[in-house]
């Protein structure tokens, strides 16, 4: 009991990630934390979207990564989800989805630069792609070690999860996060299309190169900086 | 009082641009002007357009650019609106949004040649792309300038607003316009589509030039012209 | 009076061509011919096509080219459909889009080879495409010269129009036909999803030529021939 | 008699293929086999799919290719079916369409390699193109050659129809599998995204080679292998 709320946010949010046409099949999954109880709530695995109920909604410890709640076994990659959680502190929601465009980049093996305002409105920089799991990796814990190897490509490269809402795993898909996982959504979609107008662009332009700093600057923290101004404030 | 029906046809334009396709989120924001009263209507910045009221919609000073009326913050973008009302005279609404097609050529910082008569229809010659903004320019009054920007490149290349009611800004994305509001979408969803044929055509053919110009006069005055036979005539 | 049912067929394929997202705004027009009465009903200028209703629809001579029924202008395009209808004596329907696949060849100035059985089960060899107009044809009777040039192209390269239902005007774009105005919306439908994948092929396989002969015609005379078995037969 | 539920779930099945965009027009059929009868339901030859009920979906002899029960005439695709039945033991419906994605491969004859965890979820290893089918075999029996000229490429390649739920047919487009009907649209969703995924990684990186072996088999087997923990397990 007591967590209804987040598992009725959850199922919604997985019902978006298909809805948006970020996951068709099953092939996506949603969850959000909750800091105090050390837990998060998840998609069980292979469920349709549109049977979905808050009711099939899994609770899984962020310290083991195991389930802690629910009838039904939870995401597969819950493991990664809670590597993330772990390691990313601000980090409130996850969605993980095989999206058309974002996955090709993944499967090319490159970061998506900053090739417009679009991104630079929520992405700050080029949308890192991390390198492929080892052979050891992939055949020990592979959800675990996914995690682990996207938050060591972001200590490596000194990115900020909180500036850096998403990541390319290489050979596999987007991770993409926020405050929570109505956030986390929203950085999908982004994502997705940032994707896609960047395959355009290097089609039109394949020499063409990421944007100037100070317009990264601007479009960045006029949203998420101390001083936005986009949206209403308070 | 006196502004509900140009409110409610602002509403209607804005959630018109995500209907068709062309904003996603809250990525685009349409106007429309009162030129007697010297002043536009405007989306407030970052509501979303399935909850967005006529009530909601601000009134803007297009002499400053300032709020006149209304409880939320007007579209980041309003300076740009309101300078490109002060110098293009015949211009009565305005969009704007990161469609993916075009803001794609933005962000590969190519204008659209003229490449058939879907285009040489609406837009009279090759859709421009203005130079990136500098430094200076991004970190002053930033919106302003950039409708300073698409202004300069106009009056430059010798552009009347009236036959080319679009334009690229380099790394950002459109601005379309039309007569009022509604007629702004629809050089939007025009300059989308035509974005997206030019591309598949260069890729089917990479040294194809634009059309002749007695086609493009053909096509866009038979439209646009003192001599216009096309659509219903009085 | 009696033209009750052509118009009502004919308003409805031109409502079919936005529904199958062949034409978006008003860029595309359908046409049915009464080759009795020397008459064809096609779609006014202009007019969208969610209020479009049967009573709108205008006759247009086949000889003249003129109007001789109906309170609105007829398709600008009219003239053209009324040569194609004299000189193709087959075609019971025509229509014209600006399908955004099928546009991008005709920009191109390329004539879609047949790469595989979709294409071949409805064109029979290569849609062609024709010159671009001459000065003096565009400056002239623009639209009626555009279904000269059609025409003359058939004839040229011994097209059969009954077993080729369309062509790409180039720098324009489609006019696909079939024995009625259903028929043709079907060639339509066809025309443009056979460029898209054709476009996929060539960046696939940028050197890849043409199906055999004995391909070709065992999927277009299976379903065309008088040895046809594809579909229902009396 | 005996039969309602088999019509039904292919009914139902084919216009899941409509549904998913997978086959526009009447482009595309859906099978499921009865073993224990020897025979399989299939879509009749030409009929939409939105009109289509139970009562005319067509039984067809597994062993004949003949039809056994049901008034109108069977897909014209039916030897084709009934050859893979009788090849490949383990398949209990099969579907054929002409997904844009998947038949640009096919048109440009080429084998879609692995790319990334998504292809590796659900085919085990490069999706296989056969070769074109030769003048003799085109001109004899070709829907039964089809699938024999399918049968003999994974004979000959030590394929596992199992394993490889798909093909793409050279110059034609694909055929795909699984235990049911409903299966092997699923297979067909997935190879169409697969396709379209692959392409747009070749642009990105056209150099770019197949998965490790360690990658293909960690996310094939956690599906399909008998360890498999993706899913609902009993």
């Amino acid at each position: 009991m007591g967590y209804e709320a987040l598992k009725q946010r959850v199922c919604e949010a997985n019902k978006a990630i298909s809805r948006a046409g970020l996951a068709i099949l099953t092939w996506g999954n949603a969850s959000e934390v909750d800091r105090a109880a050390g837990l998060f709530a998840i998609k069980p695995s292979g469920v349709d979207y549109d049977v979905l109920t808050p009711d099939d909604i899994v609770l899984v410890s962020v310290e083991s990564g195991e389930r802690v709640e629910g009838e039904l076994s939870p995401s597969s990659d819950s493991a990664t989800h809670a590597e993330l959680y772990r390691c990313f502190a601000g980090v409130g929601g996850i969605v993980h989805t095989h999206s058309c465009a974002a996955t090709a980049w993944a499967q090319a093996r490159r970061g998506i630069p900053c090739l417009g305002t679009t991104h630079a409105d929520h992405f700050y920089g080029e949308v890192p792609c991390t390198r492929a799991l080892t052979r050891e990796e992939v055949e020990g814990a592979y959800e675990l070690n996914t995690g682990k190897v996207i938050v060591a490509h972001f200590e490596k490269h000194g990115l900020d999860a909180a500036q850096m809402p998403a990541v390319l795993v290489a050979c596999h898909g987007p991770f993409v996060w926020g405050t929570n996982a109505a956030a986390a959504v929203t950085s999908g979609i982004t994502l997705e299309e940032v994707a896609r107008m960047a395959q355009l662009t290097f089609e039109l332009a394949p020499e063409v190169g990421p944007v100037d700093d100070h317009l990264l600057d601007k479009h960045f923290l006029r949203k998420h900086g101390a001083e936005a101004y986009y949206g209403q404030r308070g």
